[in-house]
């Protein structure tokens, strides 16, 4: 479904009047595809945003005129043959202007032949300060990211029934994989993480020849693209029996998940949340073993603004998306992580994933 | 397989002693993945490679030292704890010393904090003197894209047998994906195209909600990572009967192909292979409808150098591996491409891509 019209058009004006337009630049050069997609709908891969309030024009490409017609309704277009010269174009010089660009999304190699045409010094590069441009989602984006959640769900949900001892990881992995695919996913959000025994004590785990075994605990975390939009979620299951430490600790990380997905609201700093995950933790002794931050954002990106982490400084607003992943990981044994994406609602947390977070013996 | 040590130690020492360090650089920084795993073996998401001749080191973080060692066994390895920090410290500054560094390969964010460090006056940015570096193949690497073409033609093979009308493109593209995968592929090498009746014409379609119907053309572009290193093979099949048009049409670029493959030997130019491929459609009236050039390098990456186009400077040397892949395209009709990928051997083409070219009605 695509959005209304007015989503990008609100989007843009928010952008245009903001503090950013209000100081030192009076222009930006958008190269990051992800927030182009964001503020005009294009979601082709590779194309320009150049934006002087209250105008935005997309530069794109002549593979990309046409997708840039349908999906970009609200934002001029301008087709180019060069890029460099199609951005010049577009930026009539005025005396004195200085335009803002996004320093980690181009390359040192495009921004030499940028700065030879525009003159560096009206040049100034950004990069923080664009950081926060989608974290607060709006209606249509959550519906996106709930949908995409919902259609994950259904696809593990399906899948988990027919886990067996003696199939791969990785075999796992690509029913997953495959599942959602045909499910209609555009694409799995990231490689889709099966780890299992020791391995599931590697939190980045890659999927391998591993055969799950009777006993083991296995880490899935997975998450699926839909009109755009990232899930991101993971069970820890565990195959035939489970001993009372698994079960013990188990609990311990999912008192640490619900403590910390309770905590949530409009106004908590991201690192008091990551705190209390992590004092929960504490209490048995377990914060050593929780070896990475409490969450991210979720969009259009699978990890985008704000970190839920000890040393973020950004307090949660009405409409953010995150995750909550705790886990412990005791080397070379196994390992428990138990996430959900939520949003920030006025009451709390409206949890986005589908999946049970109940202690699972398949 | 691994490759023997060797090799990283042959092509390191063959950059070590190139021209490249004869004139004004005396240290290199690179930063593309793909350059990097060619040289050391490293196949990590994240890391640089330093070279002052005759020493390389490679910096990874944290997440990457185990992977490093057992992967780059010929470079040293320094484990930094910042980016930046870690090569400031192995590029002890030398008085006057000039380093190039990969200025495609680099974010402008991250190059202005390696000028803060380095200063600006040393660094020495190099794009198209890099571009060759991985052009010419080993032995080693020549047997794993053989490799990778033999796994991929068994898939399309087998998937070509149960195509039918009724099914989708999208379905279509997902069996090959998932019978690639299952057959050991790391991944697909791109998206794989599956573009049928008008989809065909264009040249870079996205497999989609459209029906196989009988009488179609169906091009199928596609290609699998394995051991790190991509195939990449076009097939057009009829699904059911083809009218003359159609077989005359495919027998043109048929004929484009395999002159343009009888071509090819060490010492000639691309351009002229080019010239040769498209000439043979000119003679018939359908250059016009050849809108792309007519191969590229592969490797690590499905497109690299060489280029075989019109305007490339390049002439080929023994050991390149290039696709041959000539079109026409019908607007709003039908399309029809053939591709093989091929080493330039000294007598000639050695195909590595193992699907029949031959006009197949399924």
């Amino acid at each position: 479904m695509p959005f209304e019209r007015t989503a990008y058009q609100t989007r843009l004006s928010r952008l245009c009047s903001s503090s950013f337009f209000q100081g030192e630049i009076q222009a930006l050069i958008l190269f990051d595809l992800n927030n182009i997609r964001y503020l005009t709908g294009f979601s082709g891969s590779d194309g320009v945003l150049v934006i002087r309030p209250p105008t935005a024009i997309l530069l794109v490409d002549g593979r990309y005129v046409t997708q840039a017609q349908e999906e970009a309704q609200d934002t001029d277009l301008y087709h180019y043959q060069d890029k460099v010269d199609g951005i010049e174009a577009v930026l009539e010089p005025k005396d004195g202007d200085r335009i803002g660009f996004e320093a980690s999304a181009v390359s040192y190699e495009f921004y030499q032949k940028l700065a030879d045409r525009l003159r560096e010094e009206r040049l100034k590069p950004l990069s923080e300060e664009l950081n926060n441009l989608r974290a607060v989602k709006d209606d249509d984006e959550v519906s996106c990211i709930r949908r995409a959640a919902e259609l994950a769900g259904g696809v593990l949900e399906a899948v988990a029934r027919t886990i067996r001892p003696g199939i791969s990881e990785r075999d796992l992995a690509l029913e997953i994989d495959f599942g959602a695919k045909r499910a209609g996913a555009e694409r799995m959000a990231f490689e889709t993480i099966v780890a299992s025994g020791a391995n599931a004590a590697l939190p980045h785990a890659k999927p391998g020849r591993k055969i799950l075994e009777y006993g083991d605990l296995i880490v899935v975390d997975y998450g699926v693209v839909s009109e755009g939009y990232c899930s991101d979620e993971t069970c820890t299951f565990c195959l035939g029996s489970a001993d009372d430490r698994k079960r013990e600790i188990y609990a311990r990380v999912k008192e640490s998940h619900d403590q910390a997905l309770e905590a949530i609201r409009p106004g908590v700093p991201c690192s008091r949340i990551d705190q209390i995950a992590r004092s929960c933790l504490a209490k048995y002794g377990l914060d050593g073993y929780f070896t990475h931050g409490t969450g991210h954002g979720v969009g259009l990106e699978v990890h985008e603004a704000p970190r839920i982490s000890r040393n973020s400084d950004t307090i949660l607003v009405e409409g953010m998306v995150v995750t909550i992943e705790p886990g412990v990981y005791l080397p070379g044994q196994w390992g428990i992580r138990i996430e959900d994406t939520v949003l920030v609602h006025e009451n709390g947390a409206d949890i986005l994933t589908k999946m049970p977070k109940d202690f699972i013996i398949l």
